[in-house]
C-alpha cells in the first residue's frame, strides 16, 4: 500500500507542519502536539478541548478555530493522545473560566483525559468532561466499553463551542454539550478497510462482494456481515438502526459522514437515499452536512448521524464557525 | 471494486439529488442537470457558469453560491455536459450583463461550450469564455490538445465569481479570469488508479511500488513512471515542474489538492513539504489551500498548484465566498 508519506514514524509531526503553514489563524505546537486557536485563550470565555487519535481528519485539529474547539490534542494514528498534551492544551486555552474536555467514547482516551482532568486542576484549571458515545451498531468494542463515540463529536463541538463563543459559562457549556451527545445516534458502514502508516496493509479483512454493517472508525467490527447492499439498501439499514434507538419527534440534524476513501459523488447518492428513508419515516430534516468529517484514514463507506434539533440547538448549529474543517457565516 | 451506489447508471442523478436534498440555497434541476443559485438571475450580476464531468466533486456543482460561481452542468461520470445544459445555465443565471463560461481544456467539454455559447447568444445572452490549461505535466494528452485544465479551475472560479459578485462588467470578470488562468500552473502524482462507476475496475493499471508523476484528473498518463517516492521527494518534483514554467517573482497562492482517496493527514505532510521546497526555491506563500476539491473519484495522490498573487488576486481571494464546497468570510 503505497501512502504519500516521509516515514510512517513522523506521520503526525509532519501533518501538523503541514497545518501550521496552512494555517497562520492556528498555533501548532508540533513538538508537544498541541493545536490551538492563535487568540487562546479568549477573555471571559470557556475553553474547549478535545483530542483523539489521528487519522480522523478534519475531527479534531480541523475544529479547531471561532465558534468550535479552542485545542485539540493528537495521538498517534489510532492511538490516544497522552494527559501531557490535554493538560498543555487546557493551561493555554483556560481564560479563568474553566475547560471543557470533549472526550470520544475509548478506553485510553477516557483514561488520559480523567488524568488530564486532574492534573490540571491542580494547576487550577476548572475541568468539565462530557462523553460522546452515540454509536449504536455495538455496545462493547475492541476499544470501548459502552458505545463508540464518532460522528456525533462533531455535532457536539460544533453547538457547545458555539455556547461558548456567546459566553455561556462552564455549567451550561457541559449541560449542552451532554444534551447534544444524549440526542444524537450514528450508524456506520464500511465497503472497504483503512491502511495505517505504521502497518501498511489493511486492518481488517473485508472479502470482495461483502460490507461491513456498524464499523467502527478504526474498522472495528459491528454488527454483521452481509453481501453488498445497494446505497438505498445501506440508507434503509443505516437509518432504521438509528431510529430505533432515537425517536427524534421533531426535526434533525443530520450528518451524512464520509470514512475518507469513498468519492463525494457517492456521499451525495447516498445522502438523497438517507432523505428518502428519513422522509418515509416521517423524520423532517432541518439541516443536512454532506463530507468527510470524521474520518477513517482511507477506508471506503460512510455513516449516518442523527440529532434531534430544538430551537437551541438549530440556532447554535447555524451560529458562525470559522475552522479549516468546517466554516460559515461571518 | 465495491460503491456505495444504487446502479451505475443512475450515479449522477442520484448525486444530483442528494445535492438538491442537502442545499436549499442551491437550485437542482436534476432532470435537465443544472445546478443553479437560488437567487439567480442577481441583478447587475455577470452570471459565471462552469461545468465538466462528473467525478472531481466538489468542482463544479460544490461550488456554486454567493461569490463563486451561478451555475454548474455536471455530465457524466469524467464525460462533458451537452449543450442543452449550458444554454439553460446561462438562461437562468443572465441578469442582462452576459455570462462568462469557465471551461477546462478537455476536447469534448471545449467542442461543447463552444456550441453553447453561440446558441445562447443566438437567444440574446452575451457570452464570454475563458479556457483553463494550467497543468504543466504534458503538452497533449489522452483528452486534450494542449495543456489539461485541473486545480487552477478553483482559483478561475473563486477569483472570478468574486469580482463579478463585486459588479464587474463581463469584460473585466473575463480578463481577469484569464489573467488568474495565466498566471496559474498546477502538477499532479497518482498513487492508485480511480475505479469508475460504469467500469468498476482500475482505469489504469498502477504497478505496486510505482508512481505516476504528472497524472491528469482522469487518470491520463503523466511525464513518467518512477519507483515510490517519500513525500519530500514527491514535493521537490511537483514544485520545480511547475517553477521550471511559472516564475512568480513575488507571493503565490498554493493549493495542495487530494486526488479524492489519499488522507487528509497526508495532504497536510505533503503540504508541509510543499512548503519547504518553496521557502528553499525563495517563493513566498501568500495563502494555503489543502484538501480535496478537485478529484478523481477515489485516485490517490495529489497535486501542487501555484498561482502568482498581485494584490487585486489576493484582495478577491479573500473576499466572502458561500459555496457547499467552499466558504468563508460572510
Amino acid at each position: 500500500m503505497k501512502m504519500l508519506i516521509n516515514v510512517p514514524e513522523s506521520v503526525v509531526p509532519d501533518a501538523l507542519r503541514g497545518m501550521a503553514a496552512a494555517h497562520p489563524e492556528l498555533t501548532v505546537d508540533v513538538e508537544h502536539r498541541v493545536v490551538v486557536r492563535r487568540d487562546a485563550p479568549v477573555a471571559g470565555k470557556v475553553g474547549l478541548v478535545s483530542g483523539g487519535g489521528s487519522g480522523h481528519e478534519p475531527l479534531h485539529g480541523g475544529f479547531v478555530g471561532y465558534g468550535m474547539l479552542d485545542a485539540a490534542c493528537p495521538g498517534e494514528v489510532f492511538t490516544s493522545p497522552v494527559p501531557d498534551q490535554m493538560v498543555r492544551a487546557a493551561a493555554a486555552v483556560d481564560s479563568g473560566k474553566g475547560v471543557l474536555f470533549v472526550v470520544k467514547n475509548y478506553t485510553g482516551d477516557v483514561l488520559n483525559f480523567n488524568m488530564a482532568a486532574e492534573l490540571a486542576e491542580d494547576e487550577g484549571v476548572q475541568v468539565a468532561s462530557v462523553l460522546v458515545n452515540d454509536d449504536v451498531a455495538v455496545t462493547d468494542s475492541t476499544f470501548t466499553a459502552g458505545r463508540r463515540g464518532t460522528g456525533a463529536t462533531l455535532f457536539v463541538e460544533k453547538i457547545a463551542g458555539a455556547a461558548a463563543e456567546e459566553g455561556a459559562p462552564l455549567e451550561r457549556v457541559e449541560a449542552l454539550a451532554r444534551r447534544v451527545n444524549e440526542a444524537s445516534r450514528s450508524f456506520g458502514v464500511a465497503l472497504a478497510a483503512c491502511t495505517t502508516p505504521a502497518k501498511g496493509s489493511p486492518t481488517f479483512d473485508l472479502p470482495a462482494g461483502e460490507l461491513e454493517l456498524g464499523v467502527g472508525i478504526h474498522g472495528e467490527p459491528g454488527r454483521e456481515r452481509r453481501a453488498m447492499m445497494t446505497s438505498g439498501e445501506i440508507a434503509d439499514f443505516a437509518v432504521d438502526a438509528v431510529l430505533t434507538d432515537l425517536r427524534p419527534g421533531g426535526p434533525v440534524l443530520l450528518l451524512v459522514n464520509g470514512a475518507g476513501g469513498t468519492p463525494l459523488l457517492e456521499l451525495y447518492g447516498f445522502t438523497a437515499e438517507v432523505h428518502r428513508v428519513l422522509g418515509e419515516r416521517g423524520v423532517p430534516v432541518a439541516r443536512t452536512l454532506v463530507g468527510n468529517y470524521v474520518t477513517s484514514l482511507d477506508m471506503a463507506g460512510a455513516s449516518v448521524t442523527l440529532c434531534r434539533a430544538d430551537e437551541e440547538i438549530l440556532r447554535l448549529w447555524d451560529a458562525p464557525v470559522q475552522t479549516p474543517g468546517l466554516r460559515w457565516g461571518r
